[in-house]
């Protein structure tokens, strides 16, 4: 921040001060916290209510779904999401009600039992690190610390991991076997992984039993007409001479409904094959008729894209209004900078350093609730306590405004006394 | 068998064979595998092949169940199947599609993390054992192996466990933690347990974090007048002074889908609190609308126990055919002991040592599949070859008949071969 701005900040202590008293007074409530669909985009998957349908329940082979089986999942849910995801059918796996989930089992089953690959289970390593890309995404953080994987945070840059970073920390420490990555619409920046990084990350001289989690949460959820370069993933790892490096996960959670929608793994032959050994112990199969159910609102890959551009019409007005009163409220003074998301489920607002936790703690004060300072980072801990998580899409566009014109007055607040202590 | 029999049986040597050619002629494809609801039992729940119904999404308390949320399940179809498995409601958790999905997950939490009471994750133990009563059920013993669990078997008695065999092997072995317990129609003997044992279970002087699985996968799945006394095993626990030392597990799976019922976790108020803990990095919550899908089938527990009375109507006269038919065809030579179960989904059949695997053998060569010999116990080693385990409810009628048939023809001449080999 400039000089001039932080003079102007502090001489306005006093004013922002009484600004956010009356805030404080009007007692509002609302939260900003968590990237939830909003009821009128759950709404768009209504007719599920009433699927797959009276009389309803074989799939195109015949098998009747309501029963026992069927470990892989439906193959006509599988080709829908194969495109999107970037897997073969064969190799993408149509399971449960959430990809938190095959995260977490898929971490699980590395540290009982190791992956192809691997010397022994990595719970039997004195130590297995994880590079975790920051700002990146809490429930993330959460499954690798507690399954006792150790953080080490690198930089995440608008194409993708920092390179430079991942190859200088691997280079020093052959604790490090796994990545997490969310390549497109990444949480909570929304930035875009470019095909040049994706290929030095599936190039990389690492541990054998390396493993890229690639997180395509928001693989379809665009905000834009613009769209990212498809990633092939696997196949550039096969390319690169590591075609076992790379689990692919994917949900429809925020395509249809955030507690009922079908999850999906998909990797390299083996991989799946690791998987399935590991999972059949734990289940018979996943419900296939949820999976129809998908089959029948969805019905093709446009299907998809066309369910989602009826979510991009109710929640890019969302967007647009954070971009707006950012820069409204927040340009006039040179606070924070923050990025414009292409699609996804959140905005990343970067204040001045020491100042997040402050903000925060004052929209609190005034009832409005934002993501914890920390949460984007590993242990919760922003060195710098920088670094803001705004989740746009479920409150109303009025509570929205509300909660940002409010936040931005916590805000504005917490940088002039910043400014005024210094 | 006697020696009168004996000679009966090796005299007719040469007529059994030529029955079993007859047979093997016939080129049948039966499947009596799998304890599988039959389609016609599935139907009965096919009301939910439209359910929740159109605009019907929320709990009684007003919670949008389409959206993340409500780790716990749906309170409503918690307080439906309270009753039935005798865990108070808010010690009960609707989660996910597959009670074996949580007996998987309860024994890896503990096995990376341990159980309130342990030292040490069990992982970290050099040796964590488990008792299994046989016969017992084929998926408990293999997650177990696949944890890297030792396995003891011990005898299952018409009342449960023995308790004798019990009590000797945890006072010399301290390694014991676990014991997996399916207390009502048990798998595969449809045996019942008494108040007594369950009592003595409760009260075993074993280590602080020992753990009974009590996977009453058959509460509700009665074939006859008669029901069970209902044993509330968290009360007997706590009466104990222990606790918690048991993790209660069932399902709808055999009540409504099998692939697509609810899952239900019980325990003692820390238990669960710890299960709580650990599966919150793995879920954000289970599918509710499943859940509120189930509430509108099922509706109350009078309304369980109705439907239950028309699976009764479909499946009991399957397990009045396995009496009459081993009845008929092997009471007359000696062969044999079966179980008579008033309950669940499976009978056991003794034959003499040595001649399960031949006789399942003799029945896979005519196109007649019974679940392999030693699937009832512990490493696929049932050190007699003598446990059968007979699963009457998926196919038709007719088709059981006749896979009955055919499989006593086949055990008449394994008997008959050993018979005339002594």
């Amino acid at each position: 921040m400039s000089t001039a701005a932080t003079s102007t900040l502090s001489d306005r202590l006093a004013e922002f001060q009484s600004a956010y008293d009356e805030l404080k007074a009007r007692g509002l409530k609302l939260d900003l916290t968590r990237g939830k669909p909003a009821a009128d985009q759950l709404a768009l998957s209504d007719a599920m209510l009433s699927l797959p349908g009276e009389g309803v329940f074989t799939d195109a082979a015949g098998t009747d779904l309501r029963n026992y089986g069927g470990p892989s999942g439906l193959p006509e849910l599988r080709a829908i999401f194969s495109d999107a995801l970037q897997v073969p059918v064969p190799q993408l796996l149509a399971l449960g009600n959430s990809s938190l989930t095959l995260m977490h089992d898929v971490l699980t089953f590395a540290m009982l039992h190791g992956v192809p690959g691997s010397e022994r289970p990595w719970g039997r390593e004195e130590t297995v690190s994880f590079l975790c890309p920051v700002p990146g995404y809490d429930r993330h953080f959460a499954i690798t610390e507690a399954l006792g994987v150790r953080m080490i945070p690198v930089p995440l840059n608008e194409d993708g991991p920092d390179i430079a970073a991942v190859k200088a920390a691997i280079a020093v420490d052959p604790t490090i076997k796994g990545i997490w990555c969310v390549p497109v619409y990444s949480n909570p920046t929304g930035d875009v992984y470019s095909p040049e990084v994706a290929r030095e990350l599936v190039s990389l001289d690492a541990a054998d039993d390396f493993r890229i989690f690639w997180d395509n949460a928001y693989a379809v959820h665009h905000i834009t007409d613009w769209r990212p370069e498809p990633i092939d993933i696997l196949s550039l790892a096969a390319e690169a001479g590591h075609p076992d490096r790379v689990f692919v996960f994917g949900s429809t959670s925020k395509v249809t409904y955030a507690g009922s929608g079908v999850a999906f793994f998909g990797s390299s032959v083996e991989n799946v094959q690791w998987f399935s050994r590991w999972a059949a112990f734990q289940s018979i199969g996943p419900d296939k008729l949820n999976q129809l159910r998908h089959v029948a609102l969805l019905q093709s890959p446009e299907g998809v894209a066309a369910h989602m551009e009826k979510h991009r019409a109710l929640i890019a007005p969302k967007f647009a209004a954070v971009q707006e009163v950012f820069g409204r409220r927040l340009s006039p003074f040179g606070v924070g900078s923050w990025t414009d998301p292409k699609g996804g489920y959140f905005v990343t607002l970067t204040v001045s350093p020491g100042v997040a936790k402050r903000a925060i703690a004052l929209a609190a004060g005034a009832g409005i609730a934002i993501t914890p300072a920390g949460s984007t980072h590993p242990y919760l801990d922003d060195p710098e306590d920088a670094v803001i998580r705004i989740a746009p899409t479920f409150p109303t566009i009025e509570d929205l405004n509300a909660g940002l014109e409010g936040f931005c007055t916590a805000l504005l607040l917490a940088e002039a006394e910043k400014a005024a202590a210094a």
